[in-house]
C-alpha cells in the first residue's frame, strides 16, 4: 500500500472515487463499500463500470486487499485488467440486497483475486 | 456484540442509523464513517446529535468498538449517556477536513471512551 499523509477517509466521499489500473488508465468507480457490521472492517469495494447504479447495472465486489489508494492518481489501483474485473462475480440489485446472507459467493470472489492479494485469510470465511 | 443474520452493510446506508442508549432512547445518529484507507478498517462512527449536518453543527467521533448493532432496535446501541457523548471530543466542519492529519485528538478519543471498549489497542496509534 501507499504511504499517505492522512490516513482516515469518509465513507461518503469514497463514492465516485476513481479504480485506475497500473498505467493510470480508468476502469471504473466505486460505488460503495461493503463492511462487516461486527468487526468494522470493509471487506468489499463495490465497483461500477457504467455511471451510477442504474436499472441492470452489476456491481463488481472487490475484495479491498486487491485496491491501493495512490495519492497522486487520487484513486485506487487494481493489478487487473478491466477484463479481468468485468469477468469477476458481479451481483445485480437483487442480489445486493441479500449481500452476504451467503457465504458461496464470498469463496467464489476470494477465489477469484486470490492471486491479487484479495484471497480470505485463513480461518475466516 | 449482538449476533446478526446479515453480517454485512453498505457504507451509504450507514447513514442516519440511529445510536441509542440502553433503554432504548434515541440519541442521535451516525452520519459517516471515518475509515481507515489502509487497513479498511472503520475506525469512528461520526455522531449527530441534531439533523443532517448543518452549519455550526459540530460531529462526534466514536471508537467503532463502542458501538452495538442491535438489529432489534435496528440502530447502535452505547453504553454512554447523552450527557456524556456530547461531553466526548467533537470537530466542527474545519477540523473534520484535517481529520486523521494529527494523533492529539486520537488519543484524547480514546482515553474518552476507554472505560467504554474504545480505547486504542496496544501498539497503535
Amino acid at each position: 500500500m501507499t504511504a499517505v499523509s492522512h490516513p482516515l477517509i469518509f465513507a461518503s466521499r469514497v463514492k465516485g472515487t476513481p479504480v485506475k489500473n497500473r498505467d493510470g488508465e480508468t476502469l471504473g468507480h466505486v460505488d460503495d463499500l461493503s463492511i462487516d457490521k461486527i468487526s468494522g472492517e470493509v471487506r468489499y469495494a463495490l465497483m461500477s463500470f457504467g455511471g451510477f447504479l442504474g436499472i441492470g447495472e452489476r456491481l463488481h465486489p472487490v475484495p479491498w486487499s486487491v485496491l491501493d489508494y495512490d495519492t497522486e492518481q487520487g484513486g485506487y489501483v487494481v493489478p487487473l485488467t478491466k477484463a479481468q474485473l468485468l469477468a469477476a462475480p458481479s451481483l445485480d440489485q437483487a442480489q445486493l440486497e441479500t449481500l452476504g446472507a451467503g457465504e458461496t459467493w464470498r469463496s467464489e470472489i476470494a477465489d477469484y483475486y486470490a492471486t491479487y492479494g484479495g484471497g480470505l485469510p485463513m480461518g475466516r470465511l
